[in-house]
């Protein structure tokens, strides 16, 4: 592990999204966007990401310099055509028209398709939070998971965000996938060299399996709940959410015609929409309390379930957002941790497009 | 086991409900909501609740004639008081806001403070669905869920509830609750003499518990995920968005204060809000796409998940809310089958207010 600052990896991650043909306002929000998952600590959708776009971007996937618009409006309800653009551009645009029609009507609600990988769904949750708002985010995502019941990859892990302002240091922020576990969980057991529990993955033919390798070998993950008699129709149901939400509803490829992040896996034929999909929300806190009024419940809300009585007294109890602001506090201040094999892939940009690293 | 048509089990309701001082017309609202749960197979929340409701009105908690206001309102965000009211009432109501609001604003989102129980999270979501837009509904209820890390009840089980319009007989409804698995699940559990998996509850010192009986020794339930390494913070986090959009938004009560539904337990000290949080909303699926198209898509989104390659193949592949959607055709047809401790109370019911059953 070697440690960057957070200035060195958005300067070089600028540069690349510029020689990709970015212009430079777009350059700076899609780094923005990316390495606020590196900060939180989302290590899998950060910097490291940055060699899957590039090759999306050199199959032809990607438009960096893209027309995106509002194609439908009905006042607080709207969809957005990302015309291909780079979804951590995209992305940015929906949510912050989001929270511009938010200001005028209570609240908006902004359907996108014709996108593809966001990064990470809290960063745009926080973005309405730190405007006294509340924040909402989805995605959709490659299928790697089957409903209960079936064995053929149907949803992606299908995020979802939202974000409350309060007065701590940090807003209340959910950010979960509706998988049970993200692949990276996997990869760190298996470097490790530690058991998987049951209920993380299933075999080819759909049962559980505890073969750390499974995915290699047609195996799936599975969706929040992990087995049938623990309810994985509730995860299937709220990843099918994600997946109406995003796609049924903007025009975008839903269940398993979602485009793959990786451009090896060709597009499936006869495509029910454009691009993929997210969802994106805001809502005035205003409208329904005033907002000091909110942030101070919040506040108690917070100390009460920080309170609530521990099973080992040295084990923390977490509120939702609060262990990704420990890390991003830490890490804007001591920069970032990259493991070696992030480093060679960055180090192989950089010889690419001639940028130094 | 007896079989009701619901005719039958409707009149009684109704006239209990007015027996309570409820209007001929609240009454009719409330049982409709009350048996539309009987109908969907959710026997733990239909007819079966009729004396639960009449003991907390008993205990003073509920205002048969409550005068329930908008008392804040930003265009398409608003806060409704319920005044005490019963939440089979209080609830038509918002949801009713949300939906008339919704064709102004193209979307509307009403938080609820002052409620009580209000039946089944699904109703409300249909009522906008069966109106061409996307219907949502949340409530919080008795604390009875652990946050990971804790052994304190702070969380009831929380459902969210989303419904969607489709060309098929039924529209796309999740309904789920946020715990891993409601407690009628148990009780069938003990009924049939079975083994409860790992992971559904914990006893009083927050371990794993496979005692069918351990509700009743200071064990809880656990939310979605059910154990540390199978997720059980996304669940936790779940259960937290339904206490703050139903109660800190509003104005309700939170996490430990939510009034249980049974009068025997005291209300606690310091109370941080009213009575107990709902949360609805209404989309315009219009203001998206056209409603056709979106539909004709939910259809194909319909057939693609109900053809997804079997684990086994006499096991069918589900999608949310078809299997309430069988029940709910076969009951209004052949009747809703009631056990005798059902049975029983209604008899008593049926005596306490001289009203045949």
């Amino acid at each position: 592990m070697n440690v960057f600052e957070k200035e060195h990896l958005q300067k070089f991650a600028e540069e690349v999204f510029q020689a990709m043909g970015a212009s430079e306002k777009d350059a700076a929000i899609a780094t923005e966007v990316l390495i606020s998952a590196d900060l939180r600590g989302i290590d899998s959708h950060g910097i490291s990401r940055l060699k899957g776009y590039i090759a999306l971007w050199e199959a032809g996937r990607i438009n960096m310099n893209p027309n995106i618009q509002i194609v439908r409006q009905r006042k607080s309800t709207l969809t957005i055509d990302g015309d291909s653009g780079l979804g951590l551009v995209v992305g940015p645009f929906a949510m912050n028209t989001s929270i511009q029609l938010c200001k005028e009507y209570g609240s908006a609600w902004v359907a996108v398709r014709n996108s593809n990988h966001y990064g990470i769904a809290g960063y745009y949750a926080m973005k309405a939070s730190e405007q006294g708002m509340m924040g909402m985010s989805m995605t959709n995502a490659t299928p790697f998971i089957p409903p209960t019941h079936s064995k053929e990859a149907m949803l992606g892990t299908n995020p979802m965000a939202y974000s409350f302002p309060t007065n701590k240091e940090f807003p209340l922020t959910i950010d979960l996938a509706t998988a049970s576990v993200a692949r990276g969980k996997l990869e760190i057991a298996k470097r490790e060299n530690k058991q998987i529990p049951k209920g993380w993955v299933v075999d080819r033919n759909g049962k559980p399996s505890t073969d750390v390798d499974i995915l290699e070998k047609g195996g799936l993950l599975t969706p929040l709940g992990s087995l049938e008699e623990l309810s994985s129709h509730k995860g299937y149901a709220l990843g099918s959410l994600v997946d109406i939400l995003t796609a049924v509803l903007s025009g975008a490829n839903y269940g398993p015609w979602v485009p793959p992040f990786v451009p090896y896996l060709a597009l499936k034929d006869d495509l029910p929409g454009k691009g993929l999909g997210h969802f994106f929300g805001s809502m005035e806190i205003d409208g329904f309390r005033p907002l000091d009024e909110f942030k101070k419940h919040m506040d108690h809300w917070i100390d009460t379930f920080k309170n609530a009585e521990r099973i080992h007294k040295d084990q923390e109890v977490y509120v939702p957002g609060e262990k990704e602001w420990i890390h991003q506090k830490e890490r804007t201040k001591s920069g970032i941790p990259l493991n070696a094999k992030v480093i060679d892939a960055l180090e192989t940009i950089s010889k690419k497009f001639s940028i130094p690293f």
